[in-house]
């Protein structure tokens, strides 16, 4: 991994360029070459820009040179859009001119299946010592330098909002939406194949830029995933980030042994690695921009309080609807509240709880109101939800923002020409506006969740994940030559008592004999189960026998077993057997970890047999984790009233099923070579669990 | 209920208006009275304009009469905008001058609790024989008689899609969307209090209005829950019906006794019935619109299957996200086809599996995959993904429309001037284009589904939900006063046995002598029930026990049994005890029947025990239905595989499951006394099925 610091002070010399040279750059408009060379005049750069053309002459009004050599001084930056092959020269005489960094947006290599240029391209680099943004990309473009450097568009508008897209159209897309409403952008990063500066470079880089608020990232995959949470976790502390992934519905690895593994898939754990890092994931790209629009504009609430303000029911009615299934709090109003307003003498047709329905389309109305529910500190935000055109509400907004506690977003439609007006100017003045009441809603309430996320920061730490890999990246290689190596549970049992893990006591032997002994010792009933390298699914070849009352009834399982596995398994290996005191009924769980191939070691939980199986109610981490992190998975699981009492059972041991994931946390950061793990199941009892069974894959 | 011809024929006189008046006129243009004269002049409405004041004189240009008994000839309709108290001379006034109808906006009425206001406006309107639409409305737009009766807004472009909604704002929103990016309206009707003309009459109407595509409602509740299916029984066979309906996440009735009530909630059971019925719920605005957009403009698919047509690879991966998570097919591309694209030479980075990414911004290149995609018969939707401005883009995709077979939607994003010209101009041209892939899609896979349900109309019929109840609304008034009513187990099975619901063999009596000789003669083992209208938790009080082995245990047990509910319940009246034969294990569920308050008699199943209470894996329909619904429901479980097998396990007997479905139906149907039923567990067999518990309450 390069040196973070230095690839940070690189962007900003690339971003804050005073010069930049564009070399390919063309004087024939239906080409790439000219369309960059042409935004970069038409949004308003200021510094030299240098075209580079081998034909030399005159371009858009400027002397294009015939390399980079000959330029009369050396650029911040150089955008690329030579074809594939002319791109390795290039970047020599960059090296050689001692520019700093380039952005290749020639396309061409590994996402044509030519891995060969793109390695060639990052050896050459990194032998002249120049930094890459992308291959096959479009461009960047950074407002406060005025560098629109990309083919289109130009963008007009400097906003608090930055996005990083691995997708060009979608850079531009969401550029373009928060330009056309005047939220405006600080800065759009195209990151295309990323085979230097990378999705989490950007980040560092923006977290640091005081002009950004929020940002946005669009991601195909994770260059590194452990440099990528250690990213978040330095970022999201101070920012709010909202991530797309696609990928959401693909099936995830296919050849999985464990429970855990096949209950994983991809989005479910990326989603929850980036919870548990306080990212903020989507699943469209609408969401994309509407959380980013509102957590770079609104102050992030500081408590969870929503009061919905509308000029007609209607609109009041659907926005509660969406708060109430998000689970936003909608405060009752406290009579003293309702008592000024009422003094007010507003219309008669006015309904004054929450959410208040005003029944009125004067702008003031909406502002006595909404001053008053501040001086009564009625919640911590305040929705205001226009129906209709309301004359003067974009100023009344704009004013009301500078005058309370309460942080305030705005839903417009039915607002005709009013609204076409005024919607820019709110955004610009940084009270976000949607046209529906529940886009407004969904953004609240992300907005909320990451103002818990900040509240939590400083509570119990989260360990930085960076202290366990240096490079997951090269470390996650497939290794598909190996076959997989299952434990005999004898070992995996051992293993997972080292980590304090309780399993039933239990005795591996055999001859009958010495089981007969270990189970008497123990008590009956006992759990009988062989144990063979070559008997991987115990209970479908009737290796596991429960509810063994006492030693006669031992004695002719032993004998049945060893006989039905001999016949369903002749070749076997019996390594011996396993005798378990048998565990008491309690709530099942499944718990399990992984090697997940993003972010290496991953926890499960999930309620026990087919809940998780075929109701798919199951939580992910990656590990290591916090207690609170433990905590947060079980209640996320639908199943967690079964944990806590529900149906007049007795509570159970939550706090043991804490310490057993915390175990297992250990577990698996420490043997990096375990796979996939599953207990399954756990019992969970009102004082403490057991592990019934132990299921250990190695690489 | 009025006659229904009739109704549809006064609205469309209305509506069709050749002449109308205006009560409540006004010169002052802060005035609705004022406004909405405006706006009806402004939207070019080609008849007799007739204002209505009692200062007579001139407002906008025109005469106004001092009440309707002045003017020179019978206006077909009347809009009033005057104070609550002068509502009813005005209605009077309207009904001896003869007009048929009239539109109340003025509010004041049930909304804030004068429902005496509103009983007497009903009771004088159909004294004087004239109709209401309203009151508490904006008013109605009808784009084909240019008649823009409401306040605001406005509307220039008629076009195929139709709103009907109860919040006036939400009305003017849905107009002004589709009147800014022209894909234009036919209707907007506000409906208000709904004293009179309801939802069910306008849609019935609009159904008859060959300009009306598709229709979307927003409804905050409906007036009579069976007129409401049997509209939608007529309607949805012919156009798409896309219904948002607010009050989504309320709690639901309290107060109820059954499982199958308490899991209802009104959300569930209203989109059950729209679902079988044949329209689309939606749970947001934004949904309504772009669902409402696209099935009034886009040919309805004749099945599953999306291509996806990119101009670059993330938008292809967003929009195939979307498809999967909504279970769209995405056909794998005939070799045929991708030959026959590749001899194009088109851009080398392009891609062309499906999604296709073309890699390139021409709009002649669409067009031409397209045309090779539709004579490959390829898919039978083609999503044309735009990122980036494509020049000419619009007019291409609409020549492309009138070449294909298959159905046809744009995603533009990114486009600049490109595409704020060209997607009007594409709706227009009846090819609906939205801002994201995934909102694309989503419409898309409602357009799918409702294409599904029209080839299925034809097959076994539907029973017409009319023919239960004349008017479920007077029925269904609530009934506090009576306290539930419980029948006594033996009885419950009684009546679940009458309608061929399998129950174990069993014997209800009183002493321990004849229970004896009842368990001898169905055989061992026996479960033992108390039967008391005193005892309503029977489990929790110790009143049910089972696996009896022999006559010695149960003569223990009934001891037993007898003497813990002597305990708990001192004052009980023990009827006797029920005896049945115990039953084997099977897959458990639970099957139930009730009354919903708006829709009557209607039935839910669920998987048993924990499954439906805490992972609410539950679906609902309405009573009667067909063997096709009962199966559907099944099937939308999320435990359904476990009935089919899920685990190794043999499958169980779904027909017998169908089958009990079917009996409940016709039982709940043909005891309207019944207010709640629950059968739980039920359980599955291989071969089979029998209802362990029968739970009845009666009104």
């Amino acid at each position: 991994m390069k040196n973070n610091t230095r690839t940070i002070q690189t962007i900003r010399q690339m971003f804050d360029a005073r010069s930049i040279a564009v070399v390919g750059a063309s004087a024939d408009p239906s080409k790439y070459g000219f369309m960059t060379l042409d935004c970069i005049i038409k949004g308003g750069f200021q510094g030299k820009i240098y075209p580079v053309n081998p034909k030399g002459g005159e371009i858009l009004g400027l002397r294009a040179y015939t390399s980079l050599m000959e330029l009369p001084r050396v650029p911040d930056v150089a955008v690329i859009l030579v074809p594939v092959q002319a791109v390795p020269q290039v970047i020599r005489d960059a090296g050689q001119k001692g520019i700093p960094g380039v952005v290749i947006t020639t396309a061409g290599y590994r996402e044509v299946g030519r891995d060969d240029l793109q390695q060639e391209l990052i050896e050459i680099a990194e032998k002249n010592n120049v930094r890459i943004i992308g291959p096959n990309i479009e461009g960047f473009i950074y407002m406060p330098g005025k560098l629109n450097a990309q083919f289109f568009p130009v963008i007009e508008n400097q906003g608090p909002f930055a996005t990083i897209s691995q997708s060009g159209s979608l850079t531009n897309g969401l550029a373009e939406w928060a330009d056309q409403e005047k939220l405006g952008i600080t800065a759009t990063i195209n990151l295309g194949n990323q085979v230097d500066i990378c999705e989490s470079d950007f980040m560092e880089f923006l977290a640091q830029d005081d002009a950004v608020k929020a940002m946005g990232l669009y991601l195909e995959g994770v260059k590194n995933g452990r440099r990528f949470l250690q990213a978040l976790q330095r970022v999201t502390p101070r920012k709010p980030v909202v991530i797309l992934k696609s990928g959401r519905s693909s099936a995830g690895e296919k050849s999985v042994a464990s429970h855990t593994a096949s209950l994983a898939g991809a989005h479910k754990v990326f989603h929850a690695a980036c919870r548990q890092y306080g990212a903020t994931p989507v699943d469209n790209l609408q969401d994309l921009y509407d959380y980013g629009k509102l957590l770079s504009t609104m102050e992030i609430p500081q408590g969870n309080r929503l009061l919905i303000l509308s000029s007609s029911g209607g609109i009041g009615v659907i926005a509660v609807d969406e708060a109430e299934t998000l689970g936003i709090d909608g405060p009752a109003l406290p009579q003293a509240f309702v008592d000024e307003v009422k003094a007010l003498n507003l219309s008669p047709l006015g309904s004054y709880t929450n959410p208040i329905d005003l029944a009125a389309i004067w702008a003031h109305e909406f502002k006595e109101v909404a001053l008053a529910a501040d001086r009564h500190d009625v919640a911590d935000v305040f929705l205001i939800n226009f129906g209709d055109p309301i004359e003067g509400g974009g100023d009344m907004i704009i004013e009301l923002k500078k005058q309370i506690n309460a942080s305030i977003a705005v839903s417009y439609m039915g607002g005709a020409r009013d609204e076409a007006v005024d919607r820019p100017r709110m955004n610009q003045a940084g009270v976000p506006v949607f046209s529906t009441p529940e886009r407004a809603v969904k953004a609240i309430a992300a907005a909320m969740e990451y103002g818990r996320f900040q509240r939590k920061i400083g509570t119990p730490a989260t360990m930085a994940p960076s202290e366990i890999y240096k490079d997951t990246h090269s470390r996650h290689e497939p290794d598909t030559n190996t076959p997989a190596d299952f434990l005999l549970e004898p070992r995996a049992v051992a293993l997972i008592e080292k980590y304090n893990i309780p399993y039933p006591p239990h005795y591996f032997g055999s001859t009958l004999d010495e089981l007969t002994t270990a189970a008497h010792d123990m008590g009956y009933p006992v759990v009988l189960k062989v144990v063979s390298k070559d008997v991987i699914h115990k209970s479908d070849s009737g290796g596991v026998c429960v509810n063994i009352k006492n030693s006669q009834e031992l004695k002719t399982e032993y004998e049945a077993m060893t006989s039905r596995i001999k016949e369903a398994h002749p070749h076997a290996v019996i390594e011996g057997m396993l005798v378990c005191r048998q565990a008491d009924r309690g709530v099942e769980l499944i718990v399990g970890a992984m090697e997940d191939p993003v972010f290496g070691p991953t926890l499960m939980v999930g309620m026990g047999g087919i809940f998780a199986e075929i109701m798919k109610d199951t939580a992910f981490r990656v590990a290591p984790l916090t207690p609170a992190h433990a905590r947060e998975m079980l209640m996320e699981l639908k199943g967690y009233p079964l944990l806590t009492g529900a149906r007049g059972s007795a509570s159970c041991d939550v706090d043991a099923v804490v310490d057993l994931i915390m175990n297992l946390s250990c577990l698996i950061v420490e043997n990096p070579d375990i796979k996939e793990l599953d207990l399954n199941p756990v019992r969970v009892y009102e004082k403490g669990i057991l592990a019934l069974d132990a299921r250990i894959m190695k690489n």
